[in-house]
């Protein structure tokens, strides 16, 4: 179904409702009728521009990472500028805020770890691969694990479970713990 | 208040229950009617016994990581140490179910995050300060965030959410994976 430009508002204000919602309270208890009621439009609209809650979920979840292109950062700058985004991601709050909704989730929706899923194989490990260079093998895909891993272990503690010390640290703090551990993952074999 | 020995055997079945229920539902969907149920004892006793669901999660949740003391571990074998007994732990039915219990319901109980945050802070950093040795400064803290990051997210991708590759490799090679991180991270900034 397409439609038309004229109801691109109100799609997009159920959209950044249904953000809020997921963000605020997960995916199992957020209701179509609380995400229609913030938006200001019927419960029915919703399901009609998007379904169902599954669907808007997804909608809602799209993100790209925008990742750094590796091949073109010297390896040992390749752990600083990955955790740049890394923070930068997570502080922006349009991204933010669909990365929190993702990992809150997640334990307890199988679509939010699918959408994790599809980001981890679509985005970091394409991106791992692309710095490990064509002669690569499968030992490409345990380091992108381990650096995906890391990158989830360090969003958990910071921004959801809010663990000290990484969720009190500043930002440059956090780079300078991450970046090594990023640098050493990326590097794989030749110094581990 | 205390118990008598004779009441030992119900509460441990209740304990079991609620780590069951908890495992499988998270904190917020379990209800203690429900633990009572499976455990056979009316939600009276659940409650004389452990007061609140707050306070029985609590309970159900203690854990003795038993982890290494990597002061008695060789440097180049510490990774490697550390990462089996991760293993060991999520692959026990006992451990890993109170870990899986914590990690499933953490995004949405303050609870499992307290339990979470102070398993971390009176085990994992505290061995990580004694694998550091009396001289280390502040950057302890830094490489403990870091290696709790890690575990977690390890924990995270492959028994929480189930993400490949780490779901699905076998033993040995989620342990060839994280033993070089594991070592990078705990050797910090000498070879960082």
């Amino acid at each position: 179904m397409t439609f038309t430009a004229r109801s691109q508002p109100t799609r997009d204000a159920v959209l950044a409702a249904a953000r809020r919602a997921f963000a605020a309270h997960g995916y199992e208890r957020t209701t179509v009728r609380a995400i229609a009621a913030d938006a200001g439009v019927d419960p029915s609209m919703v399901i009609r521009y998007y379904r169902s809650k599954d669907d808007l979920f997804r909608a809602a979840t799209e993100i790209d990472l925008a990742l750094p292109d590796l091949s073109r950062v010297a390896a040992p700058d390749r752990g600083a500028v990955l955790a740049r985004r890394f923070l930068e991601l997570w502080d922006d709050p349009g991204t933010g805020e669909v990365l929190t909704v993702l990992l809150r989730s997640a334990p307890t929706s199988a679509g939010a770890a699918e959408r994790i899923r599809e980001t981890f194989a679509g985005q970091v490990l394409a991106m791992v691969r692309t710095a490990a260079g064509p002669d690569a093998g499968s030992e490409v895909s345990g380091r992108a694990a381990a650096l995906g891993s890391f990158m989830l272990g360090t969003a958990l503690a910071r921004y959801v479970l809010e663990l000290p010390p990484l969720a009190t640290a500043s930002r440059d703090d956090v780079e300078a713990v991450m970046a090594p551990v990023v640098d050493a993952i990326l590097a794989g074999d030749r110094e581990g």
